[in-house]
């Protein structure tokens, strides 16, 4: 290991990770936050669990419990159709995602921010 | 189950975690953070055990790994003496603890503030 590649190893690093809970339950959290962009993003529910490496079963479940956990629906999913119908974000769902994404910014910038007093040395 | 405790069990709630990470692995949690600080109240690692109901064994554990991780120690154990020896933080070990918790308040306020988007509704 390299002396340049050590201290890097012993540099201080915040982590920090944000979660929404309704009635004490994960209600959104940041691989269901992953999950709606994708669903967004290809207005399939088995696309973005592809693009996700989801198992379709846990992104099924994972939506399931977001869907129920909140007032009302993130995900609207229609059936049949020209195209064999698909899943979108509801209204609320493109708010709540959004609301969620710009909340991690922040708690990123935070972080970013407060690193300071942790690289503090002896040496100072 | 009351209307009200039903209102109350649907509103999301913001939560959050940060932790500090060195080459990897958690330096500072907050179950870390705690136990620097009853070890500041009580000069005791086995009383800052008691206090936090933690068995001796895990306190234990938990100091050494934040002592090993992080490039100085942040608590130093004196044996023997008049006293019968005890712990106290460093002043490397005051000055990560006060940073983290004040990290910690940061987080919770940014977190109270942005609970605004996600208690929206349709009926607004």
């Amino acid at each position: 290991m390299s002396a340049q590649s050590r201290r890097k190893s012993t540099a201080p690093k915040l982590r920090g990770r944000v979660w929404v809970e309704i009635g004490g339950a994960p209600a959104l959290t940041e691989a269901g936050a992953d999950l709606l962009e994708q669903i967004e993003a290809w207005q399939s529910l088995s696309e973005a669990a592809r693009r996700l490496r989801f198992g379709y079963r846990r992104a099924w479940m994972l939506l399931d419990a977001m869907n129920r956990r909140w007032p009302e629906p993130l995900v609207e999913t229609t059936t049949g159709g020209k195209r064999g119908g698909g899943s979108r974000l509801t209204e609320k769902g493109l708010l709540v995602l959004r609301a969620f994404r710009d909340l991690q910014l922040q708690a990123e910038t935070l972080l970013d921010h407060a690193t300071g007093p942790f690289r503090m040395s002896t040496r100072s």
